[in-house]
């Protein structure tokens, strides 16, 4: 296999800007793309870039001879029905976050691939971001010692619209789930306890959907380590995501990104332009890498960067953490799902 | 009363500290010193700096009527009978923190100090840091809007010795109760209820006398705000306090003091020195200012900045966390010791 | 004409990333390259770019009826020739800097693009640093009030070989050109003086072939502000690319770009990672947006955003310093060529 | 000598400063100032800290017995009669700078100290400045290799009143003096020549005494660096003293200081305040460690920190510059004054 030959299932947004990189890659090639909403739009963009299949069949593209991998781009509640179809038909697999908001539905999905013999990773975009990629090197290269505390910021720079906060299967899933993965990511260690905290500060129609906006998780990690992460739907000045790593030698940090260097300085203060607005933006060059690194791992046969069971064990700190919020007490992940045979 | 005479009791570095501060300003005396240890050592000091009487009797020093105010920086068991007898004498009263470790006891002395109309201000210094001075105001101002998030980092270059740790008081009472007051400063309002988490990741003699090393409290602030410190006893790079309070309209942030802003760049990276050291360096000018604003509102009969009230619910929410800690579950502020009458 | 057709005369490093850069966007299309050294190499990078056409000829390129604009990237002494034949052939040109290093040739070439309407856009690829244009939107918005110095800071990581110190043209022509330009893009005046000042203080051949390696030159502009720039041959922490506005109301000040933003603090101090190491590095997105910007001038007949105006303009400048280099006396810019007519 | 007392020659707001700290220094005693204005005020200022002797005769309190050293703080032209009465009286001295406008003079007061053995401190604050010494440090340990390039940056927050202005000697003698002795005192070599160029962009003032309000000097060193000081009269956002030295292993910079750390984020950008307002400010600590300084050297008979050498190099410099901005030619050093014989 020269170039791994990939179908698009899910052409919004996120699908979009998978296609646009996997174009870009000379390994990839993408042959196919559906959509429930498929079109003449869709087909207009599809034709431009060269992609020769559009249909609103999601079943038909995995079943062409010229997808050897597929991109589950599409809503969550179709991510397991589609990850146990492309299993079947023996297509290597890269889906969203998270993989289900059903930790039963996402590991019988992950069995599927495993079964199977298909390759599947998971969209964890901010492992490959060019920031906490250098922080988590510092942290195995042994610069900080060993780990005692991990601090994750996370705030997005405005809240999604009441449709989707209806469907969003709530804060700790939705979004924090990528802080999840952040965690064990840096800290090289498994949650084993969650304690959540929130509030509605920002919009009441999160409180309509028993969602809040606004979070703080304390993490504890098998290796003694501590953590914790806060979120908030709604920061003025643009996405906020920042992380530290404190430990037994020192200390490692990743500020945000900025769109330029340049500092105003007059009467007033010293002023800067805003961080990069949202996580297109940040996340550019991150979800290149990540496309990047699964054809190859597809291509080599390697493992890929971020597997089923890290999609399975971000979602389980994310059900730990909901309990938790209901419940306010902490919640030990044991009581969440139970550990996977093999995994 | 044209200047303030004090009198020091207890003359470890904390003490003298407070005695160099109070000799520089204009409106105050130092003229008595008490130290249980009192020798030819402080005496040489005390003449150096023309303070007149130098005894191992406190209370041959609060009965002086050359003493109008006294500075209270023995040990923390000695501190709720000094302000008790202080305010029999009819002393004003500066106590370093905690006023005591004993919520009774500390109530016990508030109200003896109310009763005899005397001052009684708490030695927060850290509200007195120009860095978290400039938080406050700009969160008073409005400048973030509503407060939603609180985080606090408040870690020691090294932790104590052991002689210490078994009488600290423990993390909470000792350590963080500075960050639990920040979180009231900086927030402006009451913290409701509290997690800790806490591991010994730095030295096991922390665990010998029950205590943790490392520790991270969440907070739930009346106004629904939420918060987190973390708290280290050993930053191997030096001192770290820094805060960070987000907001509907924004966030603030205050970072560490450095010695310099020399930057070298060579093909290793770009390096610079290390953070002030520890709470002398860094909070020099702070300690300054605490005494002369306690010097001024004595002189001028105005509320001091930080109330037996304010030391009092530091000293709660320690307890609170300690419980916290303890039980593994979160704690309401509403179970530890009860609201204080007319506070 | 709905895609601009490239011809790209000069297959080296730069001629790649701008054909690179062409082949991405939706408005443009490679359809020949030229190179003297044109072999299986080119013709294979050539073929997996879909460019159909390769020669060693660059004439028989400019008479190519499906080329509408070439890129000049080959040797300087070919720049004038190939602009004179281009213009001739009624192409639109893109040449990198300098156009030459006789003003007369210079003045020539733009005459001729000028006489036969074709654009000329001269490759001065810092004026679309995004920090950089940040900086002079800040100064056009007047936020600094009126410019009364302009600092840049021009500092490569390491020196070229030999054989290109002997043809390069010296360090005003090659290298502080582009500073020159960027002195009069940010002042918004003209170069009325220069004073240059140079040594060799890195590689003993710069000597050997009239030339130096560091460098300083002051600038005196009509509109009375004051400049210096300051270059280097060799800066070990990589490409040093900074400039400062400073005027009656403030100050504007661009640094670095960073690979990240980790910072890692240990006992050992603050340490971040070196700059962006050179040119590719640091202007890969500059690169891409002076492309883009031509390709929209040329379709929309527009005026290209560094003109051949501007290309001599900045030769002028380093005429200027070099002669005052050579004299040690400033040089007012009215000794060097003359002023264009109805530029 | 147990005590250095002092007498403070010139009791203006620089005068009060150095006696200020001097009063706070264990092992110097304030017992003498003169002023020509002296009067009720200073009576009262001097009673309050403990100064028994106030005169308006500055010869009065050169001839006193229980002055050890004084410190000259009167108008420049008085410097150099003072400084040889002082000397006749076998008095130490420390001058502020420059110590005249007139390089003969200079040299005259400059052997007179040496003849009669007493010690003669320049007061150039600045090198006692914790970045620069940081600065400086860097360099002297070899970290950025041999200096190629000494960068400084020096900027008023507003002019001084237009009385000032028809005395100060000009911005070369008045101001940038500071900085000529910052580039020998960080590039560890003599300047040899010097080219300036000026304008009066700020105030008209200025021109009206021949003076310029905004300038450069580019400086070529004896170790074959190259230099370059800008300054101006009037920085809005305050006062503005960086540095940088680049050598052959990189680079070390030294930014301004700053009132706090915190940084607000909004909506409209990333926002901090402005840096320290002025010199008394920005130096305070500086004008300590100077006295400091001096003072121990005078108890223990070593060499003080800024010789009568380094004020007199640092006129001739300030002299070539003039002479340079008057002439727009650059300027050997070997034109001004001419070696002393001895330094």
């Amino acid at each position: 296999m020269e170039k791994v030959r990939i179908g698009i299932i899910g052409a919004g947004r996120i699908g979009k800007i998978h296609a646009e990189n996997l174009i870009r890659h000379p390994h990839a090639e993408v042959t196919a793309v559906s959509d429930l909403y498929a079109g003449p739009e869709l087909e207009a963009w599809a034709k431009e870039r060269g992609i020769a299949s559009v249909t609103k069949d999601s079943e038909a593209l995995l079943k062409r001879p010229d997808v050897d991998a597929v991109f589950i781009c599409s809503s969550t509640d179709t991510h397991v029905p589609l990850i146990r179809q492309a299993a079947e038909q023996g297509k290597h697999i890269f889906c969203e976050k998270p993989v289900s908001m059903d930790l039963r539905q996402t590991e019988l999905a992950v069995e599927a691939a495993s079964r199977a013999g298909v390759q599947l990773q998971v969209g964890f975009n901010r492992r490959f971001d060019h920031n906490f990629k250098r922080v988590r090197e510092h942290v195995r290269a042994g610069a900080i010692g060993e780990p005692h505390l991990i601090k994750i910021t996370s705030r997005d720079p405005a809240p999604p619209p009441e449709a989707y906060i209806r469907v969003s299967g709530g804060i700790f899933m939705d979004m924090m789930i990528h802080d999840f993965d952040m965690a064990r990511f840096l800290s090289g260690s498994e949650v084993v306890e969650v304690y959540a905290q929130g509030g509605v500060l920002i919009d009441p129609a999160f409180a309509k959907y028993g969602d809040v906006d606004t979070a703080i998780a304390t993490l504890r990690f098998a290796n003694g380590a501590l953590g914790v992460i806060d979120c908030s739907r709604k920061a003025s000045y643009g996405y906020d995501q920042r992380v530290e790593v404190f430990g037994s030698k020192g200390s490692v940090a990743a500020a945000n990104d900025y769109p330029n260097t340049a500092v105003l300085s007059t009467e007033n203060g010293v002023l800067s332009d805003k961080p990069l607005h949202f996580f297109l933006e940040r996340y550019q060059a991150a979800y290149a890498e990540e496309a990047e690194r699964f054809i190859d791992c597809v291509l080599r046969a390697e493992s890929v960067p971020v597997s089923g069971h890290d999609g399975w064990q971000a979602e389980r700190i994310a059900c730990a953490a909901l309990l938790s919020l209901q419940q306010n007490r902490p919640v030990r992940l044991s009581e969440i799902g139970h550990e996977r045979k093999g995994a």
